[in-house]
């Protein structure tokens, strides 16, 4: 609940990936129930849900949430939808959303990233004359961080991400973005977040933190956590995040801090079955007026200001990886497309020749049509991931383009990032 | 160029949809010679194409227009790109673009837009201390006006790039859009775009108008329009647009406003070739200083607010129609599986009698899987259509939500969107 105190405003903020796949994930109907009572009783100003995928759960939840919550929004996005939705106090004035341009693969089917419609939504309330702009949103997944196969994807989702909030949020005085990044805090998808849009930490920055150990929201103890999944995590990966930051003439504290630990949020209950494979973020922040001396960070300061070069040029780098990768496909598929074509040619010629069975000639039609369509289906999805990641590479180099106006002592970092970029676009000629 | 005279800025902009198909638009890559050399000799500030659906051609005309137009743009999307490019004389600070959610069907593919990745591009430009964010966009083709299959498609696009330009330029100080947005100007795609942003229109405002009959920029007499087309619209039509909107302490005019007539623009060249099917644009802008009371249109009349819930009510309706079509497809489709599925399964089961001949079961397993394969297919189409439908509708109901606070004289439109949103929302249970 917010209180007014004085002349600060609170705001109770939940957030949690509920990992709720129908006919998948287990117990989930009796967790989204639990989930439910849960939020009733602890009266959140604001509950930012991720993997909700079916649009009934959302329905259930909003019909048992409706006396506390009175507002909330599922976006619908993709074949499943984004999972993503939200539960508020205060009434929602405006709603948007945004798909990102990549997300994985569609013959990636057991990962069924592509399938979803990975997207951040966004939220414009204004709670007691305060305009906030909150984000929700949940990434492509990391199946395999020794060999992860969408970094490049991932990378590309948080710079969409970084530069629609960034865009979104100009008349916003705070700004708040919650959800599972599939990033650990040294990766470069958080810290790209994080340092384009001047985004502070909930965990870091409070003082008051109750939970897992170095604030984990993934954790071996958790009873739906593979075990083998966090074999090199003995205490668990930090994943999912509440973020904030104050536009302009307010200032943003975390009072308080908190997830839950693995087993059920409240014990008191007798009810342990956690509420996801995920912990549940809590943070109680306090927005306050700021003098402008308080407020003001527009003039970044010179470590800053490097600080977002390096990371620039670091998500730059996996995405030319990524953009090269790509590239190695359209020209493959591109190849095994004509492959395909000569195969239906040869059967629809060897229907001239009388003495070939025309089983053959079944065989290299068929055979040359499934080439055909596996290739194309290909061709076209390379295609389409090297113009987003090139797209993405050239909003990158233009923000270092002028980074490096502002700064001129960052001149070293963006003269690569330079002889980089006209070597890619000598190679796109 | 933009003379800054006395404490005005003059801006000069074209814009054109240059029909560039390779392989199939007559005279391609003469038409894209002849616009590098107009525009070059011509001068503009900012210069914005749509369907350059070529990269080579990009930077064909990237490398001719080095001299003049220092800063441009590509903007890559979908398998194919999205068309859209800039070339502008000021620097651009700031890219971005959007993808729309919907954007025709994969298997019209003679019509093709599905794979363009029709999008919004944004430029951020200072001149001369004025922001200017610059949108440039390409709605989906009309194809058939009196059976517009993709009417839907098309108002859910007009409102994507509306809510995308309203929640992206809060900060700027003039918004220019322009572009092909395949409405005329009494549809409804337009003037959802035109009333929610509060645009204005160059052809409409301007007092010095030079071009065709009703500022058409599809006119009978260029040799590259099929009359057959424009049997109904002997003047010509009117879907390409140059709007602009003064966001704060800014008043801008358009001094003049000329269109190409159908042959080559500049007729003493001695070149008669037109530089597309679509006529050139060119505006001549003054951005004025101004004083509150004159740039302050925050406060909308009783009037304006009707004006804008009828328009987003109607856009709200044609949705409903879209999304209801489209749960039908979804309905069938999913039937259509099934089918697909008893077929395979008759292949494989037929394959324990002996008696049954082998070519029977393996033309039950062809056509099992070719069924399984189309209206999986059709199925997924039909699932993310009713998805992005379902979404724009309920940003729509929230925006009519908020203009019935403002106004309570609109009730009686908007009590008939919360009875016609009731029934929807029982449906979708």
């Amino acid at each position: 609940m917010d209180s007014h105190s004085g002349s600060s405003v609170r705001l109770k903020v939940f957030n949690l990936n509920c990992w709720a796949i129908p006919y998948m994930s287990k117990q989930r109907q009796v967790r989204i129930q639990y989930l439910g009572d849960f939020l009733n009783q602890k009266n959140f100003d604001l509950a930012l849900l991720q993997e909700v995928w079916s649009e009934r759960d959302f329905e259930s939840l909003r019909q048992k949430l409706l006396p506390n919550y009175t507002w909330a929004h599922y976006f619908r996005s993709g074949f499943i939808g984004s999972g993503l939705c939200v539960f508020s106090k205060h009434p929602i004035q405006e709603i948007f959303q945004h798909t990102f341009s990549l997300n994985g693969y569609p013959y990636k089917i057991h990962h069924g990233d592509w399938f979803c419609g990975k997207a951040v939504g966004m939220l414009v309330l204004e709670i007691c004359g305060i305009l906030v702009n909150v984000y929700v949103t949940h990434l492509h997944a990391e199946y395999n961080r020794e060999h992860d196969y969408y970094l490049a994807h991932r990378v590309a989702q948080a710079w969409e991400l970084a530069q629609f909030i960034h865009h979104t949020s100009r008349k916003a005085d705070v700004i708040l973005l919650c959800g599972d990044l599939n990033s650990h805090p040294g990766d470069i998808g958080y810290r790209l977040i994080r340092e384009w849009i001047g985004l502070e930490d909930s965990y870091l920055e409070t003082q008051d933190f109750q939970g897992c150990e170095e604030g984990s929201t993934m954790v071996p103890n958790n009873c739906f956590v593979n075990p083998h999944e966090m074999e090199h995590f003995p205490r668990g990966i930090r994943i999912d995040y509440i973020l904030f930051k104050a536009v302009s003439g307010f200032r943003i504290t975390c009072d308080t801090f908190a997830t839950t630990t693995g087993s059920g949020p409240d014990d008191t209950s007798g009810r342990s079955i956690p509420l996801s494979d995920h912990e549940a973020l809590m943070a109680t922040l306090s927005i306050r007026p700021a003098s402008f001396e308080q407020s003001h960070n527009a003039a970044r300061d010179a470590e800053t200001q490097a600080s977002l070069m390096g990371v620039l040029h670091e998500a730059w780098t996996e995405m030319g990886l990524g953009l090269a990768a790509a590239r190695q496909w359209v020209y493959s598929t591109g190849h095994l497309f004509s492959l395909g074509l000569l195969l239906l040619f040869l059967g629809v010629g060897s229907m001239l020749f009388e003495d070939i069975p025309w089983v053959a000639e079944a065989f290299f039609m068929i055979l040359g049509a499934i080439v055909l369509l596996g290739s194309g289906g290909l061709y076209l999805t390379s295609l389409h991931e090297s113009k987003a990641l090139y797209e993405a590479q050239a909003e990158i180099e233009l923000a270092m383009e002028m980074a490096k106006e502002i700064q001129p002592e960052a001149v070293e970092v963006s003269s690569t990032s330079s002889l980089l970029r006209t070597s890619i676009q000598s190679e796109s000629k």
